[in-house]
């Protein structure tokens, strides 16, 4: 240990203090224990060039503990990374400022409580929710390994980076860190490193309390290499550990490092060191403990940026500049592969990929959408080769199996696969596939919709950080049938619905399926949950009714009245929309003037300019019936004061699906009987 | 293994089959491999009176594996158990039928496709999604232990049931169940069996291709006593497995044994045997090789309902009959202690439980509803002593820690304790609250509002079983603050909201709290979850306006216009009902009549009759705004179409409250401004 590890390791320490005491909230606990580890990593090993953070072969840094996030920030701050959009290019300006560093946790301020993905340039994933950065890393992890089973090559190495997670006491409580290490333990992902940060202090008190399990033997069992640091203060050991991960070929490896939480406060050791500032007091004697200056705000030493500039950012550069020298030569060699991976990098899809989307004849026995869905996604997989995934096992059931020649299984023993088997492990699923979207491939994952609550904070994480991730989710209502209640969803579109930026789809027929593949294939900066019915569902004839294109426009007027305006308007999603077809064709022959609605995308349609919605749902048409076998919550906003709702008002029952339908009233006649006395009534 | 033991396991597989068989849907996989194993359990040991079976020393039997319902409805069917409401008295009918068996999965049968309780007697708790069974188990092992400590003294042992539960590979991989086996070890559950059905099978495959951790490794890590059964037809290995757990004082045990997916049929060993029917002619061939008369359907031998009466029955009704006597005379001896026992079991309250809850005196300054809550809180659960619960680690932030003399922590050395430490494990949390629920315990857990996330499938299953859970919810909008939007809910409130049967409370004040305790403790058969501020909120004077007892309507008038019909009313909810009376104070000022509802409970508020509703919502007025900080999704329900909601549209961002509340527009200029708007465009 230098002179100028000393300092540096301590100046972050001072910075991390200073940041939290100024803005008077924040976690000082953490940075203060683990600032040895984390500058060891990035100083020594990290292979990140702070000039161009989202050069592809870097090394992926983690903060599970996200609420440790001044540690990042000194990080990024004292190497001077750049700003840049993850999407696109580098631009010129340092991404974290000193001023940032001092507003802390204010508004707009490039360094906010934790980690958010997109905001600041060098996070690579927006963490805080415990558990889930760690089960991230996992799908960055698998990226990484995929990555370089397509395209390297004997004479050229373009893929080879490592991903390191840096996890609390806390994120090893989790159960999605539990499945998650069960599935990078089975994969044998030797190229992630979990540093686990074990201060046995958490808020409630020391883990003695309620977390004494023995962690190494535990990831011994799923199959990792586990290796101990007894003191996070002990640069050589930490070195150590780290070359111990980088010779490991064969399992992921978990550093297990003792450390002190508050290390050299007063409140050390202690739980009042997690959540809080030190005050001023507690600051100056833990600098006067540190040898930093005591009245020195944010103090910086001379010397300490140029020394990262010399570690990480030189060796970071030196690599970085040989990558792009490799991938110069790798473009002549293999121009289609350096096409892809260019297209990869800026989230752009192959030319003409829509041209083999399937379209499907009228049919009025139909098919279940899961199983349009697969069709139409096996078409947009060959024609994008870095879209895969899987399910959470049950690939029979949701119809997701890539099954075109070369498609494979991503296994131990062949990294080229596109099939996952993600195991029954929703949560994981879905933020392994996070990591995988965060790599800039095209991942997907799928379950039955129920089961969207096991993994809805990893969906809510996809949102937040505006990635392209494809929740696929099948068997979406009462139309599950036998399995009953614990299977049917109710609540669980509205909850999707309510999430900000997630464009949910429950397309009505397999050419909506198409359309929807269409607009989600696409994304560049928005998740979709893509939600398929289990049971078959009849083929519109479009030559008489609205074309499915118009599920890019979120709803559209799928069947009309003859002439003039509606009397009454039909609104309906998925399996419904068939229903909502039957009871107008009854309402027509009776001579009620009614439109039937398709709307498989709230989302979008609200986002449409007002002309086209009154079109498509003309204010002057109050008289409305809104049809989902779910929760009515949220329809009130389509259907307005006037109109009537049929939906589900408690759980479902097990039984066959027909008798489902009679019992909880979704048949023709009753939909029909509700839109006539809606009419009758004025 | 005696003649009558071969018959009787066979004759459970063949009624499985055959009510797969007749259903054409379900899952005879796991029954056909794991009869010996659950007859064994039953036959053997379980203490259960089939004539009683909610008996409260009773051991639980918990199917996990919730899709393998065939097994249970054989067993409960063939021990002849009688029909009970789990809270009320046992009525006479046999539960199970041979019909219900021969319309297993059709509506109205006891026999649906997965176990929910109350449906049928004798299932402890609904199951099917997986990880949910075991999970809950770890409650009702604790509320046994609980139960002990409480109410046995040393002439008197009225608890001392052990639990157990059935569970298969996907059980073992679902991240829940290692939050609940890490918190059993810890607890040192001595009292909890799970039997590990190692298939080796699931839906997608093998379970080589995801699941190759070693388990038994794994719970020993956890702190677990394991042992292994090699062959699941081996009923002498099982009953010895049994002993070594019943004398296992230290630990909880896994017995892990090794079975075979549909054993006996054509597709044994097979993924084909999980979830489909055998066919006709693959039942006949599994009967030939079983012994059964191939053409019988539905064989019952003459013996084999005469053999279970011989062994469970007989054994459970002495067993229950001599804990009866041993009650009467604890009676006599502990008349209280007896008093509050009965109260248990039929879920009553002490008498004049309500007293001691506070009243707040007005103050502007107020206090925030978490702390408030903790307040009222302790008051509940002084009066009531099987109140117990505790945090997923956030304990002094959700304010929910017992502090009165004697609550004590709950800890492997002292089982009378009534602060629990979940560790940062929400699922478990929630799903052993639900365990401990299910035993008649009045629990809570605690967590931030945006970590329901982690918890709603178990939450859900709270709704679907109808019990009692107190779900208790802190820092519930942007009033976090500087942690940013990883921990500022948004879709949270809108996905409660839409579960059936769970009331959501968002108190506006302290003495909105009040009631909504009072509401909340008094729930026998629903679950609740209580949403709180980490900010102060003022209390209302409730001298100048509506009395906060109101909330047990769900919405009410808190303050008026002076006289006649308001030209414009607010609804608000929690934090935002100050705001919108500051709005109406500054449109009073102007000469505008408006009206503030504070509606803290929208379930209540739905259920009132619509004489109550409409003078609370004239329908005459129309103009009306909605002021909630979370998902706009179901508010215009309430306001309808002429009305504007002024809510959440994005996720959250880190900063100081006062800088967010501009920032996302909750001012009470910006909603008197929406106000006026409405008021003067008509």
């Amino acid at each position: 240990m230098t002179d100028l590890d000393t300092l540096s390791v301590n100046t972050i320490r001072g910075l991390c203090m200073d940041a939290v005491q100024k803005a008077n909230s924040g976690h000082p606990g953490t940075p203060m224990g683990m600032a040895p580890v984390a500058y060891t990593l990035w100083q020594r090993f990290l292979r990140f060039d702070p000039d161009d953070p989202i050069w592809p072969n870097r090394d992926r840094f983690v903060l599970s503990e996200g609420h440790a996030s001044a540690l990042l920030w000194s990080l990024l701050y004292l190497t001077g990374v750049r700003t840049v959009d993850p999407d696109y290019e580098v631009l010129g300006r340092p991404a974290v400022t000193l001023d940032d560093l001092k507003s802390f946790r204010q508004l707009d301020s490039r360094c906010p409580g934790h980690p958010e993905y997109r905001w600041t340039s060098g996070v690579e994933t927006t963490t805080g929710p415990l558990g889930q950065g760690v089960a991230t890393s996992v799908g960055m992890a698998i990226a990484g390994q995929w990555l370089a089973a397509r395209f390297n090559r004997d004479d050229f190495t373009l893929f080879d980076f490592d991903v390191y997670a840096l996890a609390g006491d806390g994120c090893m409580m989790e159960g999605v860190s539990s499945e998650a290490a069960s599935l990078a333990g089975h994969l044998r992902l030797s190229n992630l490193c979990w540093i686990y940060d074990s201060n046995r202090v958490t808020i409630e008190g020391h883990t003695d309390i309620t977390f004494t399990e023995d962690v190494a033997a535990r990831f011994l069992a799923y199959g990792w290499n586990v290796t101990t640091v007894a003191d996070a203060n002990d640069l050589g050991r930490i070195s150590r550990a780290f070359h111990t991960f980088r010779a490991e070929t064969e399992r992921p490896t978990l550093i297990l490092v003792h450390s002190h939480i508050g290390y050299g406060s007063p409140v050390e050791d202690s739980p009042k060191a997690h959540g809080a500032p030190f005050g001023p007091e507690g600051v100056r004697a833990t600098k006067r403990v540190l040898g930093i200056p005591p009245d020195a705000g944010f103090h910086v030493p001379d010397g300490v940026p140029d020394w990262f500039a010399r570690g990480i950012g030189a060796r970071g550069a030196e690599l970085r500049t040989a990558w792009e020298k490799t991938f110069d030569a790798y473009r002549s060699a293999y121009p289609d592969l350096a096409d892809e991976l260019e297209r990869i990098q800026r989230r752009e899809l192959p030319d003409g990929w829509e041209a083999a989307l399937p379209t499907f004849p009228a049919d009025p026995k139909g098919l279940a959408s899961r199983d349009s869905s697969g069709r139409v996604l096996n078409a947009v997989a060959k024609a994008v080769p870095w879209v895969l995934g899987g399910s959470a096992d049950l690939t029979p059931s949701t119809k997701t199996r890539l099954t075109f020649g070369g498609a494979g299984d991503f296994e131990p023993d062949d990294r080229s696969g596109r099939n996952l088997h993600f195991g029954v492990r929703e949560h994981a699923a879905a933020a392994v596939a996070n990591g995988m979207a965060l790599t800039k491939l095209r991942p997907y994952w799928s379950g039955f919709l129920i089961f969207s609550d096991y993994a809805k904070a990893a969906i809510r994480l996809s949102a937040l950080m505006e990635i392209p991730t494809v929740h696929i989710f099948t068997h979406d209502s009462i139309g599950v049938g036998e399995d009953g209640p614990t299977h049917q969803p109710v609540e669980q579109l509205a909850g999707l619905r309510a999430t900000p930026g997630l464009l949910v789809f429950r397309p009505a027929d397999a050419n909506e399926v198409t359309e929807t593949w269409r607009v989600v294939a696409a994304l560049r900066r928005a998740p979709a949950a893509v939600v398929l019915s289990r049971q078959a569902l009849p083929t519109f004839d479009r030559d008489r009714l609205g074309a499915a294109s118009g599920v890019a426009r979120g709803a559209y007027v799928l069947a009309d009245a003859d002439r003039g305006e509606p009397e009454v308007i039909l609104l309906a999603t998925g399996s419904e929309v068939a229903l909502a077809l039957a009871a107008h064709e009854e309402l027509t022959a009776e001579g009620i003037a009614s439109r039937v609605v398709s709307m498989p995308c709230w989302e979008l349609f609200d986002r449409q300019p007002r002309e086209y919605r009154d079109q498509v749902l003309p204010p002057s048409v109050t008289r409305r019936v809104a049809v989902e076998e779910g929760s009515t919550l949220g329809w009130d906003r389509y259907v307005g004061g006037a109109g009537a709702i049929v939906g589900m008002h408690t759980f479902g029952a097990s039984a066959p699906l027909k008798q489902l339908l009679t019992e909880f009233g979704f048949t023709p006649e009753r939909v029909s009987q509700v839109a006539r006395e809606l009419v009758a009534s004025g």
